[in-house]
């Protein structure tokens, strides 16, 4: 019976002797390794954590202390130690496990993760609650220095050091977040990380003070010159956190020590932890990015199964054309060059690639700059991380009518990533940017000529959404904001993007039932009159709405207000979308068919409206 | 003649003697002074930026360099050294000069101002649109030691290191944003602050080694070593930014020399100027808080008119009566303890009050945390700020259905601060954070009552929304999602929040023209199945919608569609609102008439509908 076998909880962790840990480190990460080669999911990053997260099992008991991951695509040896290592062959499938932590899923998930750089602002709030309540529970923070590069992380390490709350900051620093680090901060890092480590003098002076408390508090003084001239400073210790580190991220008995000291001190500390990404794991090493989140993959060689042409290779394409003839335009992505298709042109117009780091709302921002001084800037950024963005898409490029292309990825129901990656709320927020204009190409060709519109004739703000993956069968090509189709009488199905596929495949289904379904397909969702829609509205008398959003704001919800002004009378109706937007994690296809968003269930939708009118049955 | 009267340009400025700038700086300061005394407006960091603002205007062209103010209410020097003297009598009135920098009135104001923390990346947005293009121009940012506590702030500088792009941002470090400064960044300045400047040796140094230019950059190693060693270090410098300073802000010639120097850097440069808030002016600098924003006030004594009760401070005595009763309330600001009321709050209850410093995103991800561990934050914040919290709205907060109360101040127009302020944005991006519940308040008391509804009777996430300034005619209260305040049988005039009472007066003047207007006012927008106004659209027919905010997502919107959902067919429709949501400055009724939403406007729609039905004329 292996070790690994005997866990499934901190308190089994605890149970084990020092010697034991290094062999359950091995066979945690010989189990994510097989595991992820099965059903795919993010393999680097788990890698470098293994230590990292046994040690914290040492130390918190993750079931009443709280322990909260940035990102938390780190924390499947988390999960697989609190219980979840039989179901973890389901992970990221439709019903079963979450790749983030998730509280629904089990108590000892402290927090929900996805968006990175939140989780320094949520541990203080929890350790801001604890003293509040008068409890005793402790509260760290894991965070990555990739996360490190958003300003939310800054925001609350500058409160996090005022508080004086006692919380542990763990830096998982890999030099490396999904793309390698940029900036300032990553500098700095660098430059610590040559330094020699200060922890055993910085023990042995806190112990010290420490046994004589009245000398400790009354000594304030000369405690911070001592620091000031013997330890080596750094921004952390200067902001106001205790520093410890850097340690090495693998040698997990160290680490346990080290983080009991950091727990023991009842103060804000930052621990500095060096760790490989995809260690112990040849090819995760040695192109941590390429396996930071993969499909399935050949565990013994890394060999990965081919992955076709996406909208996002087809975007990073389209651009570098339109960069070779027009010297302006720049291309910026928040530490996304890979999965937004930008690593081509970073290579072939590497003075016209800016990587912010993970900084969206900086990004819009600069990218407001150079747009108001002649440079064609397109951020390409994925749906859900825009949201960071929001203000500065309103304040710094919609105010001024500055012309700035965003190229939304991942618009729609993204997959496996689920709640927290779903980009569903884009059409919302986008549509309350003033003066914003909303192409949605529905194929690849449709997206090379949309971002060419984008660029040369559209003036101020400019957004081309496409969703995560390839094309369907629809392959055309139009810049038509309202297109039929496909013409019919008995009901007008609207719909954007590639949801036309899932449309033109209901349209079959209800032809052959004796219902005559026409398709408008909308290609630019504002500014639009839609004239021709309600027109075909006036003809069939019923509006079947078909969009992978939230329903607030939806574009159905617009449609129906358009109708309602028009005075359009509808005798059937049906708004299908994603509800609330949150949407859990599976297949696309099997999230559609539980909205009712796949042909069969728009075809079902449609037949529902036509029985309402005595058109069937 | 006084030397203010010879300058209309930034070259005026340049053709005075040196010894001619400090009298300028005097005058300058002095006609500040008069005359927001008699406008009202941002008093005590204008002071404190005049000779700042001369010395830049020595060494810049701000017609050509691009000087990018942030937040850019410490801006009047600039303007009225630009050409604008004769006009500043009409700031911030309707039709006037704006408060805020604004490039379509002077090509000297560089970039849009209003949010803070955002110059330093659209300063690099210029300065890398500058190199794309081969310009020649400068560029710099002014940026607050506020500015600094935000994140976005630090994600610009974080990049600006790295860029390398010739820029100088300039630190005016008053110690003070708006309240006093908070976190670990303010603790950092003040270090610095007590450390001797540097800057002679730097600038010998700098001498030295660009006289040698191939040892300059042969010898970089030796270069960062002695770097290392002989010069102060901190954060900026460890960031990769040049660091000069810190420099006394009031020596107007030290000023030029300096920023000469940093200017000739060519490279990424932070300027560190120590200022005085409301330098120059015995009360301002005694009580800048106090003469941040003011209304009129007398020069000679800065007796203030008195402003009478407002929803703020009545939000803030209601928050304190109910944190008497439950001590797991926690106010929290993001720097406007002032401006929300929460001053009161502050000072009874210290230990669960939380002021962030400008972070709305690291608030309100702070804040649920403490709520998942079961305290009650509310965070009070304006409309327009809170935008930059979108993201953790939704990541958050919502998708744990977290029970965080924001208290949404300066909700619709807020007036004289115009575009950058106006709280128009948010009923369209509240409606899309899933499972949020929005209150608005009409009146004091249904302020109090709403807040104790949101915090003891709502679990997830609950926004009450109210506007600048005081309550109108209309004080009852009721926690009904929608009430007929009025009855009437020819049409259906929907409203919320302070809105009702332009809505009872456009009744009272239909009435007198024989039309009788049903008066619906929603109390909770969402949720809000909108059952009494359908049933009351269904009786009138017209509907005629109410709102201070852009129109995309707009409840009007949302009621027109719920009409057509439910199939009833309006023969009158018209959804008054604030278009786009970009909206100039004015006082808030003249900025309603414009959009015909003050009592006559509306009335005056409610005819046209009515004209439209044969109803009248």
């Amino acid at each position: 019976m292996s070790i690994l076998d005997k866990i499934n909880s901190s308190d089994d962790v605890k149970k084990l002797n020092a010697d034991e840990l290094r062999p359950l480190c091995d066979e945690l990460r010989s189990f994510i390794i097989e595991s992820v080669s099965h059903t795919g999911g993010h393999l680097s990053s788990n890698l470098g954590a293994v230590e990292l997260t046994v040690a914290l099992h040492r130390v918190y008991d993750t079931a009443y202390d709280r322990i909260v991951f940035d990102v938390g695509h780190q924390s499947y040896s988390h999960k697989i130690i609190t219980g979840r290592r039989e179901a973890f062959s389901t992970l990221r499938q439709h019903g079963g496990l979450s790749g983030f932590p998730k509280p629904y899923e089990k108590e000892d998930d402290a927090f929900i993760a996805g968006h990175a750089s939140n989780s320094v602002s949520v541990a203080l709030g929890m350790a801001r609650a604890r003293t509040l309540a008068g409890q005793d529970y402790d509260v760290a923070a894991i965070i990555g220095d990739g996360a490190l590069t958003g300003g939310l992380a800054y925001e609350g390490l500058s409160d996090a050091a005022a508080s004086g709350e006692p919380m542990v900051i763990i830096l998982n620093d890999n030099n490396m977040s999904i793309n390698e680090n940029v900036g300032g901060m990553a500098k700095l890092l660098q430059d610590m990380r040559v330094k020699p480590g200060y922890i055993s003098f910085k023990r042995w002076y806190r112990e010290v003070f420490s046994t004589l408390p009245v000398l400790y508090r009354f000594n304030h003084r000369i405690k911070e010159w001592l620091k000031s001239r013997l330890l080596p400073g750094n921004t952390f210790g200067e902001m106001g956190l205790y520093y410890l580190g850097p340690v090495d991220g693998h040698d997990v008995n160290k680490l346990e020590t080290v983080l009991r000291w950091a727990k023991d001190m009842r103060e804000p500390v930052l621990l500095h932890v060096v760790t490989t990404k995809g260690k112990g794991c040849a090819y995760a090493e040695e192109r941590p990015d390429m396996y930071h989140g993969v499909g399935k993959f050949d565990p013994q060689t890394g060999q990965l199964e081919k992955s076709g042409d996406s909208f996002s290779s087809r975007f990073g394409e389209s651009l570098c054309e339109f960069a070779e003839q027009n010297k302006m335009i720049a291309a910026i992505t928040a530490a996304m060059a890979g999965g937004t298709g930008l690593d081509g042109f970073a290579k072939r117009f590497p003075e016209r690639f800016f990587d912010t780091g993970i900084a969206e709302g900086h990004a819009t921002a600069m990218a407001a700059g150079m747009a108001k001084q002649g440079a064609v800037p397109v951020f390409a950024v994925y749906s859900s991380f825009l949201q960071r963005g929001y203000d500065m898409l309103i304040h710094d490029v919609a105010l001024q009518k500055l012309h700035v292309v965003f190229a939304v990825d991942r618009a729609g129901l993204v997959g496996s990533d689920g709640e927290t990656h779903h980009g569903v709320f884009d059409v919302n927020y986008l549509c309350s940017v003033p003066g914003m204009s909303i192409l949605c190409p529905a194929s690849f060709s449709e997206l090379h000529d949309m971002l060419r519109y984008a660029i040369e004739e559209i003036n101020g703000p400019a957004a081309v959404r496409y969703p995560r993956g390839g094309e369907g069968e629809y392959t055309s090509s139009s810049l038509a904001a309202e297109q039929i189709i496909r013409t019919g009488s008995d009901l007008t199905l609207v719909c954007y993007g590639t949801m036309v596929n899932q449309a033109l495949s209901a349209a079959a289904l209800l032809e052959k039932q004796g219902i005559s379904a026409e398709i408008v397909k909308l290609g630019i969702i504002r500014p639009n009159s839609f004239e021709l829609t309600l027109d075909s509205l006036k003809k069939t008398g019923c509006l079947l709405m078909a969009e992978e959003v939230c329903a607030p704001g939806s574009v159905g919800e617009q449609l129906a207000a358009a109708a309602a002004e028009s005075r359009i009378v509808l005798k059937g109706i049906k708004l299908l979308n994603l509800g609330d937007g949150i949407v859990t994690h599976g297949s696309v296809q099997e999230l559609l068919r539980d909205y009712g968003l796949d042909g069969e269930g728009i075809a079902r939708s449609a037949m529902e409206i036509c029985s309402d009118n005595g058109k069937t049955q």
